[in-house]
């Protein structure tokens, strides 16, 4: 079995995501307001490249039954339901809605994954829920990779910290798995950080940048490993949770 | 003062390298082979494209002034006088004579750099030579650039670790140093592996293929930190030592 890490979309080749369960994972923030807004009851998420491409796909809905969320320059956009702070994403706001979100890196990752068996949308909030779909794979010797959003193209330390946690997670020591060079640089940097996810914040530069424009609250949400157990499946353009539906 | 790390020439944006201060690492197996072979005497090493792109740049030469090195799928060129293993540049073999290398990974790196202040060919067998120029950049506030060659795009291990080597050995504790997040993560697997630079390589998708295909003691031969002390300074398309000529 196979787990690759790729540190950006832009190091993936036609083929690195052929047949495999697929995780993407874009820490600050659009993964974890993913894995949030479908906890709390978001009907699913459709993943929009800009903000006009939000505007444009929103008028398939009645007004009331979308919220279109997204940052520029870590801020929400004026004229917009939401942001992109998880602390947003509450039940009240998005229960039974149809969120669209800008978010340039995410949905970049996303577009470049082709023939996938799987996509699901993963962080630290929702870790457990998707462990459990990766090692199902893992079981049934099904190739996995992990695709880190990275910004605007650069490494984050952040996404591979998580991309790490994941792999560790999902190997056995003893057990017949094949990693990539990125699977294995993220392993270690997990094991350097431990539990200490916040400091892995702290340390990267979009975490600072955040707590800089007052975002601090976001990464301490961002940092609570299970919070939103959830497993975000990115299908037809839009994202939705795996399981039974459910109307709170 | 910033110190980032790129992790593949992917990477990079316009103006990442401006005005910098930059190195360029492919550990396995072109930055190691162009430092031994300018340690060795050669007169100047070029970097070529592909292996049409070696015999195009040979023609400008006399053909006993040149010589013709490459590899294909890690094995050497029919009708090259070398092939891409750092073994090969003896003294005996490369002294006085221009070496036209042809390296998919390392030349694409340094046509990506744009603007820079200097560019250095840096590797495990040269660390402290061109720690030396890193560090006089350093203390003149000189921002520094490390670009890791990668294979192919993707990640690499041991270009990650060599950077992260570099890193920890320019900036001090308490230092006011700004690292990107590429900087931190190879700072940390350098840390992790500390002097064991072979388990890198036995660790490394690289290193384990140049291994079964019977290139061993190429890795010992690129983990001999300091082995071949130079400092390759890559200008108008072609790389010297930095320092007076000398002539054996």
């Amino acid at each position: 079995m196979n787990i690759d890490v790729f540190m950006s979309p832009n190091e993936m080749s036609a083929g690195d995501t052929q047949g495999r369960v697929v995780a993407v994972i874009d820490v600050l923030r659009a993964s974890t307001c993913i894995a949030v807004a479908l906890h709390n009851g978001a009907k699913s998420v459709i993943p929009a490249e800009d903000t006009d491409d939000v505007i444009t796909k929103s008028k398939q809905f009645e007004r009331s039954e979308v919220l279109l969320a997204g940052e520029r320059r870590m801020l929400a956009i004026p004229g917009f339901d939401l942001g992109n702070s998880p602390l947003e994403f509450t039940s009240k706001a998005v229960n039974g809605c149809t969120v669209i979100i800008s978010t340039t890196n995410g949905t970049r990752a996303l577009l470049g994954i082709q023939g996938a068996r799987d996509i699901v949308i993963a962080s630290y909030v929702n870790l457990s829920a998707v462990l459990a779909m990766l090692r199902t794979a893992a079981r049934s010797d099904t190739d996995i990779a992990i695709v880190c959003a990275g910004t605007e193209g650069h490494f984050s330390l952040e996404d591979a910290a998580c991309a790490g946690r994941y792999v560790n997670a999902v190997t056995n020591p003893g057990s017949p798995v094949t990693m990539n060079d990125g699977a294995q640089a993220c392993a270690l940097i997990d094991r350097m950080y431990g539990d200490n996810i916040e400091k892995i914040f702290e340390d990267s530069f979009h975490g600072k940048a955040l707590a800089e424009a007052g975002f601090r609250d976001d990464l301490v949400a961002a940092a609570a490993v299970d919070s939103h157990p959830v497993v975000p499946i990115y299908q037809e353009r839009q994202i939705t949770r795996l399981g039974p539906d459910r109307e709170r």
